[in-house]
Formats: C-alpha cells, sequence, structure tokens
C-alpha cells in the first residue's frame, strides 16, 4: 500500500470525521460465521449504511491456504451495491495480514464504508489480533448440541463434585479461556429447526458464565443473544444490540479511546515485527542461525550469548 | 555476569554431564511458598543433594520492590551447608531477570547444586517464564476455605444451572485459567489444623478439574497432593513424586529435549528483547517516540507508517 493512498485516506478520513463502526466478528470453523455476516450486511445496508467486510485468516497467512474459503462466500452481500467484500489476504506473516487489514479498514472507512465487518476463525492468535484492531468484539458460539449432557454424566461418577459442571462444556466446543472475555456480544447461531432448544440452553448457560467472567470494559455489560441466519432470526436485535453498543461506547469517549490504545499497540506490535523480520532476513545472520539453534539446543552456549551475537551481527552488518 | 566465566561454567556443567533437576513453585501470594520451599529444601539436602533456590519476582523486576522478601526467608534453609539461597535480583526488566535466573541456574549446576528450586509468585507472566525455564513445574494451591461454598450458592439461583460449579471457584481463587495446564504437580498447602478438610476437598477438586486439562507432555499425568509445611507432612510424598517425574523424564529423553526447546525459545526471546531495547534507549528513536505515538493515537499517522519511521530512525542512526 502506498504511503501517499494511505495519506491521503487519513486526511480524507480526518476531514469527515466519520463516526464508523468497526466489528470484529469470531468463531469456531462450522459456527455458521459467513452465512451470519451474509445475513446481519444485508440487513446493515438495507439501514442505508454502506458495508465492508474483511477478513484476517490465520490458516491463509501461514500456509497460504484459506479456512474462510472466500470464492463462494456471501455472493448476495458482494452483489450489493453498498457493500464490499475483500477476499482474505492470500499470503505473509500474520504480523503482515494485521497490518495489511488495519489499513485496510481505513482505506474502507475513507471511501464511505461506516460499517467495517472483520472476520476471523477461532484459531492461533487471530481473536486477539482482531479484538484489537475493533470497537466491538462478537463471538459467535454454536447451539449447545448434547455435550452438556454427555459431560455432566461423566461428572456425576466423582465425589466432590455433585454440584459441577455444565462450565466445562464451553471448553469442549473448543472456546479458549479468555476468548469470552474479550466479547463484547456473544451470538449463539443456528437457532432454528432442530437446534431452538439447544441454542436456548446454550444462551441461558453462556449468560451464567458471563457473571463471572471479568468485562472487557467497565460501561459495558455483553449479552448473549440467539441468531438464525436462515430464518433470518435475531438479525435486527443483534444489529440494534450492536447499535446500543455504539452510542454508548461514542457517549464515553470509549471509541476514540480504545482506537487511540489499539493504534499504539499495533505501533509496537509493528516495531517488533518489522525487526525481526529485518533481523531473520538479514544473510549474515542468516547463515549463524542454524549452528547457533543446535549449539543452544545442546547448551554450549546460552540463550543469551547466542542473542548477543545474533544482534550484533545484525546491527554490525545493515 | 562475565562471559569466561559463563563459559567456565558451561564446560565444567558438560564434563560432569550433571543429572540436574530443575524445580519451578510458583503460587499466589499467601499460599505459602517460602514455607514450604524451606521444607522441601530441607528435606532434599538431608537425601544428599545440594539445593540451590532461585527466584524470579516480577515485582522486583518492575518496581524495584519485592513480593517474596527474602531477607526473612528459608532461614534454616539457607544456613544449610548444602543450600545456597540467592535473593531475587533487585532491578531489571523481566527479560533482563529472566536471562539473569537462565545463567544462575547453569553456574548453580556447574557448582554442583544438583537441585535447582525457582520460586516465583504467580503476577503477571512470571509463571509462564518460570515454566519455560525449568524441567518441573509445581503449582502451589490454598486449601479451599469456604469459597466454594459461597460461590455454590449463588449459582442456586439461576435457573439453567444446577448442575454447576465447583469451577469457578478456582478462578475466585486468582489462579488464571491456563497455568494449570503448565503444571506437572499440583500442591495444596496448609493442609493441617482447621485447614484439613478444607485441603483435602481442595485437593479432590483439583484433581477432577485436571481430567479437563491438557496435561503439559503426553508422558506424564499430573497428580494433585497435599502438604503441610508446619507439619512437614506430605513433604517426603512430594519430593518422591519429583523423583519419579524426574525418572520418567530421563527415560523418555524428554529432560534434554525440553531444555533444548527452552533454549531455543529464550534465544529468540532475548534477540526480541535486546533489539527492542536497544531500539527504545536509541537517542534518535527517544525523541521521536512521543511524537509518534500521540500522532498515531489520535490516527494523524497509521500504527504501520509509526514503525516503519521508527525502525529507520534505529537502523540508521547506529
Amino acid at each position: 500500500m502506498t504511503r501517499d493512498l494511505l495519506q491521503g485516506a487519513l486526511a480524507a478520513k480526518a476531514a469527515t470525521r466519520g463516526g464508523s463502526l468497526r466489528i470484529g466478528l469470531s468463531g469456531s470453523p462450522g459456527v455458521g460465521k459467513s452465512t451470519l455476516i451474509e445475513a446481519l450486511g444485508l440487513h446493515i445496508v438495507g439501514q442505508g449504511h454502506k458495508v465492508a467486510v474483511l477478513a484476517v485468516d490465520p490458516s491463509s497467512a501461514l500456509t497460504g491456504g484459506s479456512i474462510l474459503g472466500d470464492k463462494t462466500r456471501m455472493l448476495e452481500l458482494s452483489r450489493h451495491d453498498n457493500a464490499y467484500v475483500r477476499p482474505s489476504p492470500s499470503r505473509g506473516t500474520l504480523g503482515g495480514v494485521a497490518r495489511n487489514t488495519n489499513e485496510a479498514i481505513i482505506l474502507c472507512e475513507a471511501a464511505g464504508y461506516d460499517i467495517v465487518l472483520i472476520e476471523t476463525v477461532g484459531v492461533g492468535q487471530s481473536e486477539t489480533i482482531v479484538a484489537d484492531m475493533v470497537d466491538l468484539f462478537v463471538l459467535l458460539v454454536p447451539p449447545a448440541g448434547g455435550d452438556e449432557l454427555q459431560v455432566s454424566a461423566s461428572f456425576s461418577r466423582l465425589p466432590a463434585l455433585s454440584l459441577s459442571v455444565s462450565f466445562f462444556f464451553f471448553f469442549t466446543q473448543g472456546i479458549k479461556r479468555g476468548i469470552m472475555e474479550l466479547a463484547d456480544l456473544i451470538l449463539v447461531t443456528k437457532a432454528d429447526g432442530d437446534l431452538v432448544s439447544a441454542a436456548r440452553n446454550a444462551q441461558l448457560e453462556y449468560t451464567s458464565a458471563l457473571k463471572f467472567m471479568h468485562p472487557r470494559s467497565d460501561w459495558w455489560k455483553p449479552k448473549v443473544m440467539s441468531v438464525s441466519s436462515v430464518k433470518i432470526d435475531g438479525i435486527a436485535k443483534a444489529w440494534e444490540e450492536m447499535q446500543a453498543f455504539h452510542r454508548v461506547a461514542v457517549d464515553k469517549g470509549a471509541i476514540n479511546d480504545r482506537r487511540g490504545e489499539q493504534n499504539k499497540t499495533w505501533m509496537w506490535r509493528q516495531v517488533q515485527h518489522d525487526l525481526m523480520s529485518r533481523l531473520e532476513s538479514n544473510v549474515e545472520v542468516h547463515k549463524k542461525i542454524r549452528i547457533m539453534s543446535s549449539q543452544v539446543y545442546s547448551g554450549q552456549i546460552t540463550p543469551g550469548q547466542a542473542a548477543d551475537d545474533l544482534v550484533q551481527t545484525f546491527l554490525g552488518n545493515l
């Protein structure tokens, strides 16, 4: 991305003082992210907004593959005049993808997209990365689907645990600890057909579990809601909740604050990422890395000695 | 630490091929770390070993203060001929303290201390740092002490949660998620007097909770045991368990493997830490940081642009 293009976008954005909203949406593969984003995006453009959809895909960053599989995604939304769906960047390190996405957000906002949706898969560090670039972080979770009973049954055989535990259920669904605490809103997906009551149970359980979590901010209490992308059910309500969040966040001055702090965090992460890539791609360092690694592994030199040598080699051979 | 001293230690250590065991012990303030380490250390020297006690204290790293308060700690142990208790390093960044500790381990081993105990407080990243420098990571937890009942009672008022949850209890005790998964052994402290039955309950609950955790390795199943440092009860058993761990780890070749991988991790962390400190202490960079931070905070420039500028300024002004 050229510096001029970006600088123009920053100036344009400053001039309009746009009240954009950046929404991150994360969930495990199969939770129904794409269909939800399509339904939500269409609802939002229907309300007169312009919607951009970006993606941070850890699999594409690391392997060149794509978990999010953009080509067949969000067909109707991507054809809409007021929507822009960007395929996920196909190459690069996660650090590079992050910078790319950070700057794409600014460009989209400068181009008049006031709602930016950023999709990611709950894999590796991608949720944390996305949570650190958005105003509002939404966690998508699947309806219960029976795992809970199975866990409870195995529990009842343990003595001191007659009181236990639907909490473990959350972990069996592959939702990492800590991720729930990042969420400003939790949406239980697929609340339709056979899964209606499972979704209702999941909603109750996540609601209860949230009571024991530290919320991300002191001015917003995250809710759990159920949605069906197929029946277009709960989508309008979820959007109302997101708008309520936006109003409160603007009132509290929290949007500017959160974005400012996020920007500083990203600046330092980027510095770190750039320095490490520069070091690793340095020819003289490159020659040493393999032998240093093996000497450090076998304990012939300490990690600190090896680090001194690598850093000196790098800084002395720019 | 001079390079020569360290190189001599590495050579001495290589010559003896010492079968040392590095044990990390972590727990919240007040859990009874010092008294346990004193009791355990005295038991171990009683078995003919030489014991060194080191500390990683995040409070001393960050503020110059000390949570671990070494001066009055482990009086009897520190007077023993075959024990060495090092006060925690009083200054420096956590990265610096880590390097210092890493190298102190090697020096202690070269000096014939075959058991190295590394104490830390469960604050910030210190547990992860210590877990990454030891063979065996021991988590100390307090006996239940009534919190559990309180939590359960508040739970019974929630509808869908008749099955819930003593698990939350663990979190109310300030034990972070993820830390339990680092543990190779969990010791419930203060299992004496009025707290005997609370300790027994805690032991059962942690044992149950462990069933739902991913163990740190596939060749060792962490146990939960109770100890009393005052009554010197359970200490011998805990030490037997640690020795059993050591035997299995040596058999599996896991000690060398774990240490080798840890060393590589530390090398890269140290490179990153050193590069960042060099950048931050660079005069030209220093002049720019404040203005860059504020421009990035207010969105006048992107984090990526600021990072480019800082990295260029650094590498161009060495």
